[in-house]
């Protein structure tokens, strides 16, 4: 597999709430992080996503949020991963900035310009990726 | 708080329909316009979300849609925001569009250079900002 | 109506499946393919859509991400639609990346340069549009 996504965890179910339509599913990764995704009853069947079972979580750089000064305020958005700008690169409306968690792994966010200017984005500041569950798409192997 | 979203609502709750992993919640703006958002149970507990409750609603530029002669169509998407074109940011791909509602609130979207020319987006033009229920992340501050 | 979302599919819904808060909403496509999507029950009512009615799926291209080499993985998106990329369009940042199915529907996808490069997506290169159902949009015209 290759994907398009910039953002590729693999981890191990450690969690999994059934609803009627919708199930949340928590991913543990290997430096103890978790993610929460929410995805289709009919997806966990297909792919008999259960708990100790290897998956990967799947999230593109346009759906990650980054936040500063996170001490004022608690969101929604069931991930919200602390760390430090590791690089900015910079289009003409948007940047990718990468993240560097605590446990070294990395988040790719696309943000616009203005974003990154007005949050002070520069390698070495201090910042939260905020992901929404909705957004990540899980995915087993085999 | 400080965000790279480009759209941060300020307003009140005044509607939450709980799920079973999921819960809907209207957020009322002081201008009288309403947003509905999708949100977890989980986060509905942990940020304590209950009408009358302040609360933010964050939404990333590339998440909202735009749309012209919007008569002959009805959406799924909770959040239609009707409104003029403020100004429009060209990159190489894609654009920055701004639109400003009828209460004066701006609404940031990221759309394709394409998809600019196509709709004719050039300031003063009327235009819908579209918005799915499930793409807003709610804060609380506090 | 115009709209900004590069992907419009006309269908029929040919399934819904109800939840509290969300149903899922099987629409096939004139060349057989199938789409899922997840909207609120609110939707369902307002639109009136049930088994037999015509509508419309709204994607926009940011929210497509793409993958090659996908033959050892299975994933919780509903939505995996194979083809061949037509076209790439690089900006500095981002690229819009165009992908033809076997029955010649296209779909757009914006994904970052990089991605480009790593999957070697030039036209004629087999890739799969992955999509996940709560991010499409539905529209019942009249």
């Amino acid at each position: 597999m290759k994907v398009s996504a910039r953002n590729v965890f693999n981890g191990r179910v450690s969690q999994v709430q059934a609803g009627a339509v919708n199930a949340e599913v928590v991913l543990t990764l290997p430096g103890g992080e978790q993610l929460v995704a929410v995805v289709t009853m009919e997806s966990i069947r297909n792919l008999g996503i259960a708990v100790g079972k290897d998956a990967v979580a799947l999230i593109k750089a346009p759906w990650v949020m980054l936040m500063t000064e996170s001490s004022d305020i608690r969101l929604s958005a069931r991930n919200c991963l602390e760390g430090k700008v590791l690089s900015v690169n910079d289009g003409a409306v948007n940047a990718e900035v990468v993240i560097e968690l605590a446990g070294g792994s990395k988040v790719y966010s696309i943000v616009t310009r203005d974003a990154v200017a007005e949050l002070g984005l520069v390698p070495g500041v201090g910042a939260t990726a905020v992901i929404k569950a909705s957004h990540i798409i899980l995915g087993v192997r085999g």
